[in-house]
């Protein structure tokens, strides 16, 4: 028997409970989502009414469909839900995602109904994601099992777990259609009722496809328990920790719409810390670090080479540096002169490396890339990050190029800032990150991130 | 007589010193955005060749140029702006921009030069900006006197200045291709050895189409000074800073690419915030706050109103209130009886306001609209920020219809987030800025904005 979580994220077979013909209703947009991205296994829809949905056959009960089914996924309301666990019970179906709302999210009724719930399924020995839960997504197995309308599901080595109903959807959408950066998994859980983040985090610790664990959580239920795992998984593989509910307002708020526990904001850090996770302070920096870790390796050190074709950004890097433990590098005179052989006079060689003095009447490439490779080349340098001015005019820079070149000797962190045209913006955004080298929305970011790398790499140095 | 930055920001005429026929090299650049954006008056290229470019006759020295010109733009080499200079004294020209580096930025010697530079300049009536500056900026006079290819002109009420030399180009064309945002004057200001930020301010000061005031600082010269007209013109028109060199190596840095001088931070800190300048913290919050100034209106109270399709983003909200300054309102009967009778239940009537639980069946026009509209006519209520959900199916919302509604009753700052398909968000983006609503990157920089206004707001109310 393999673990838990596993029917949930490599289901052989789907019940979906609820499943509709209308276009756009929730039932309907589950099973446009099997069907679209190619779910090789079983797909039961079920509904009283019977008669088809998308070319998949529904059953008009639970108890009609056949045997041996993984997972039932439901959106039937809240006061069937004893309904509908009675006949998984009595088919064997042992694991179910519970999508609808209406349970400790919504008050002391709810509550209620959520222990009873929860007393049911253990009796019965079935496992629940959920309640007010969107559903797991595999973009190994191409399953998008949520009512969320997905556009595409984009591979990749970051799973994201959320302690919520509504969170990995619309992120998932935006980092399909935004960012270039695929998921392995992801997992909202709702109100967390049984299954939990440590569980997944657990059946993720040996998934191959990931690489990197992002968990949304707005509480911890516990705390020993999911410490103790994160502290062995994270010596693996980084796990990124986005914790809301830091204020008392925002405590409150997370009480009230999952019914979570409340936990001491500075406890939970000190022990996030201790566990070796790495805490993203917003929703920026948690895309931000999903990103990092998901293309770098980790760093040697926490000293940065900066390119960048403005003075004043370097002074923006040089503060970021202090402020997110990193420190500018002190080029090595091979480097130095590397650079002094390629510009012209009056390249005054510093890091950070202004090349505003001599941007304008050279080839591009020569001026960004001799530095760029020196500082890659440099033993006191960690990682380098480059700020380049996109112009269609003054500044074309031939990226494809560049990187043939950083290939062989890209073995530490490389980042990168772009700012003017925002088309080219885009457009060069896509060719870095294509080759692994995370482009950030703006410089402190951009250090912000390599600074978490460091936080990590160097918590488990040897 | 004008102000002293008049001559550079309304010139009548302009000799551009150093003018190239070869496309693309800063010369022609310059010459090339006077007549893009339509420059009106008078263009006099300057170079020892002659000959044309684009249609300017260019003329062999500034002996020959005609009497009565208003600004000179110079590129060339520092060595020969001794000649320069005395050429424009000789021809009358009392307003020069130094372009070109080899000054304090470029070590002692230039240093030296600078000096010598500033004191010639004194003997002889003339101001300069720069040196090692990008020039000028005026979308209401279509100046664009710069060597930055700049793509267009987008006319807005904030005006950006920079004490550096490579900054507001850049920012420029980002801002120009990417955000809703347009701007009135802008001007780097590069090694700051004459007119400084202080000069423009007191300039953008009586300037009708400036309604706020973004500057990017390194250093402070002046202080007293520049406090005193800070404070003056705060009251009038809001003041963003954004002040690098705040750590020691960011100091380091500032010092040596335009030789600024130190200055302590915590005591720059305190002494903006008595001025009642708002300081912006990175590069985001500079571009974030001036997009909510330019937007919106003040704000009454630090109480918002959300409405979200998600509790776990209501969580993050109410921390960001928390920690920008603001709180969440304590709504009316009037709205939750409002909005009772127009959504169905389960719903949960708090703020934030989770609408998740009843998103999927509704339109979304009714969904989002009631709840908003009763928000912005709530008087327990200061600010609204919307989340919305972009999904090509599951949430097509009429913002036009929305913005319709909400035009009469819209007299407090609105802020939307939008997450899920970026083709979307861009698109909505683009609507709800065109009608006055600024769009954040972020939930948390949604309300780090409206926490600035607040902060801008309260320190100026009677």
């Amino acid at each position: 028997m393999g673990h838990i979580v596993k029917p949930f994220l490599e289901p052989r077979s789907i019940a979906v409970v609820g499943a509709s013909k209308t276009v756009n209703r929730p039932g309907y947009i589950v099973v446009r989502n099997l069907r679209e991205f190619g779910f090789t296994g079983e797909v039961y829809p079920v509904n009283p009414q019977g008669g088809e949905v998308l070319g998949f056959k529904m059953y008009k009960s639970i108890q009609c469909l056949p045997e041996n089914i993984d997972l039932a996924f439901s959106m039937v309301p809240a006061d069937e839900t004893f309904e509908l666990l009675s006949s998984c019970a009595a088919k064997g179906i042992k694991s179910v995602v519970l999508a609808s709302g209406g349970f400790s999210e919504s008050g002391l009724d709810g509550k209620k109904r959520q222990n009873e719930v929860v007393s049911f399924a253990r009796e019965n020995g079935i496992r629940i994601i959920g309640p007010n839960a969107q559903g797991p997504v595999s973009t190994s197995d191409n399953l998008g099992l949520t009512f969320c309308h997905l556009d595409s599901l984009k591979k990749g080595d970051v799973a994201f777990i959320a302690q919520s109903g509504q969170f990995c959807g619309p992120v998932l959408e935006f980092i399909n259609s935004s960012l270039n950066l695929g998921i392995s998994k992801s997992i909202d859980l709702g109100n967390c009722c049984d299954i939990d983040e440590t569980h997944v985090m657990e059946y993720l610790e040996n998934d191959p496809e990931t690489k990197v664990i992002a968990v949304y959580m707005e509480s911890i239920r516990g705390g020993e328990r999911f410490l103790k795992v994160a502290r062995r998984i994270s010596k693996k593989k980084p796990i990124i920790v986005l914790k809301t509910g830091r204020t008392e307002d925002g405590l409150r708020t997370a009480t009230s719409h999952t019914g979570a526990m409340k936990v001491n904001d500075t406890i939970f850090d000190v022990a996030l810390k201790q566990a070796g996770i790495i805490r993203a302070g917003d929703m920026d920096e948690f895309l931000d670090l999903a990103k990092v870790f998901s293309g770098s390796c980790k760093l040697q050190g926490n000293r940065v080479g900066v390119v960048t074709y403005s003075g004043g950004i370097g002074t923006m890097v040089a503060d970021a540096c202090s402020e997110f433990g990193l420190r500018l590098a002190e080029l090595s005179n091979d480097t130095i002169e590397k650079i002094v052989s390629a510009l012209p006079p009056p390249a005054r060689i510093s890091n950070p490396l202004d090349l505003y003095a001599v941007s304008i009447p050279l080839d591009t490439d020569a001026l960004y890339g001799v530095p760029i490779k020196a500082f890659m080349e440099d033993v006191n340098v960690d990682a380098v990050l480059s700020c380049f001015y996109m112009n269609r005019t003054a500044m074309k820079i031939d990226v494809n190029h560049l990187l043939s070149e950083l290939v062989q000797i890209r073995k530490k962190p490389m980042a990168v800032w772009l700012i003017g045209e925002y088309g080219m913006i885009r457009e060069y955004t896509k060719v870095f990150e294509e080759n692994g080298v995370p482009v950030f929305a703006s410089p402190e970011r951009a250090i912000r991130a390599l600074g978490a790398l460091w936080r990590y790499s160097s918590h488990f140095a040897e």
